[in-house]
């Protein structure tokens, strides 16, 4: 009998041995029924390398980002590259991604049947619109939620692509208080004719954007659907338009990135951005 | 009594509802006794999207990732944003990240006082020298185990920085065969007085590296510990030695990046290296 006990015993232990493993995880999921938008939403949650070793009352900026399925892993890791032993290059942040349901829903100002090349063909559906409800969702209910659960500084970042950027542009111009800090890469700038980018002129003459920090950076490499109107719109509007805030107390950073392509550019962008928001004028302080 | 019951149900639904979480998770840790490190080692595997939706008899290859606690993060995120959903842009691979125990020892080829600059002072104590039975780890006995376990095609990658970046060469010129791709971001040359890329010429007109592929990324922005010596060494390097590989059937793509050092080479360093490696030929041969 006693051999089988061996015999069990020697089995279990390979098993166990070779089975043993870990997940690598990188945040957690959660789920929040939105009121505003009458549905259940999930939303990411990534808490930087020291928020559990630190017992302390160190407080943490949010990053909330859209398109959170697409960007949660990149940015975390982008993020992460800015510590190094030898230094940290921005605050520590902790990163909410909101996970889609309906992204043109959400993420677009207006409701709108232009095409990407400003032409509206008949039989074309209006789509899009609620990006102002979407957005009061993330400050008026997901962000209570954060601030309860986690050890917010007050200090919220705003990053999205494509229409991601074009919805990360409609909160900058709409609930400019609400945010500190707006990325906006590769913004869809074609939406309902160019309208956000045609309408900023105007808002950017009466608003005041005193401590608030806009980053937008372009891809300018082309790409088969990418039609002339969101080039030259883009051109006018980083080059002419949004450089106007800067009378109005806007810190703008910008950059076109002539060897990436609409879906080359998150990384690099995500990579810039946080350089030139955080990294050059923290060297600029330094050696000044 | 009844009351009692419900109580506690809508209690026990409340916190199960804000509660309800899930881990966000890019891999699995494992542990290997190594036989010859004489030493228990982790590794993390990262498997690709369509993995396990795959029932197919679709095969992978592997990158294999020195470093692995510093980079699998940031690796893993770079290679998925090279899948977008209108284009493939390389071939899915699992991500196999070493964790390291002593790195000095594991990732150097050769034992060394040498410092930066190229000076030995007295009292600096020889350090490093096991890169090849580390390599012999990773060949002979973690390999087989990988290769056990998962679907793979059989083309394996290389990929380290700094001493994983001088890892890589030393496994390229003592193992050529052993793998198919070598990627090394901005190598630490320097070491034992840049013995490695002296060795590398003669090495470079004895052997054949037919099929073989090499990258090798250099960041050009100075860091004061950064002495003279890497630079020289590795602009001769790039520029005139390895490119005679070509003339035995090498590969060979490298790029010097102006804006980035030491540091933050590594995520701009992967991005390069899979474009040239897969991208930019790919759109060659689709356009030729």
């Amino acid at each position: 009998m006693r051999i089988y006990y061996w015999a069990f015993f020697l089995l279990f232990s390979i098993s166990a041995y070779s089975f043993a493993q870990e997940d690598i995880c990188i945040g957690k999921k959660y789920k929040v029924f939105s009121n505003l938008l009458q549905e259940k939403r999930e939303y990411q949650v990534y808490l930087p390398n020291s928020y559990n070793k630190n017992s302390s009352d160190k407080k943490y900026p949010v990053i909330y980002l859209t398109d959170g399925e697409s960007f949660f892993h990149s940015l975390t890791a982008v993020h992460k590259s800015f510590f190094t032993e030898r230094a940290s290059l921005m605050p520590e942040c902790i990163v909410v991604g909101i996970i889609n349901t309906d992204r043109t829903r959400d993420l677009t100002p207006t409701k709108s049947a232009y095409r990407r090349d400003g032409t509206r063909e008949e039989g074309d559906k209006e789509l899009g619109g609620g990006a102002g409800t979407f957005a009061r969702f993330l400050i008026e209910e997901l962000r209570p939620l954060i601030d309860l659960g986690y050890k917010t500084s007050g200090e919220n970042i705003l990053f999205g692509h494509s229409y991601g950027g074009l919805f990360v542009l409609s909160v900058f111009f709409q609930y400019t208080d609400k945010f500190d800090t707006y990325i906006a890469i590769d913004p869809a700038l074609w939406w309902d004719n160019a309208k956000l980018a045609k309408d900023a002129e105007y808002i950017l003459q009466t608003k005041q954007f005193s401590n608030k920090t806009l980053y937008v950076g372009i891809a300018g490499g082309k790409r088969p659907d990418n039609r002339y109107i969101h080039f030259s719109v883009a051109n006018v509007f980083l080059e002419e338009t949004l450089p106007k805030g800067k009378e109005k107390g806007l810190l703008y950073y910008s950059k076109v990135f002539p060897d990436e392509n609409h879906g080359t550019i998150p990384i690099p962008g995500m990579i810039d951005a946080f350089r030139q928001i955080y990294v050059t004028p923290n060297l600029r302080n330094k050696f000044k």
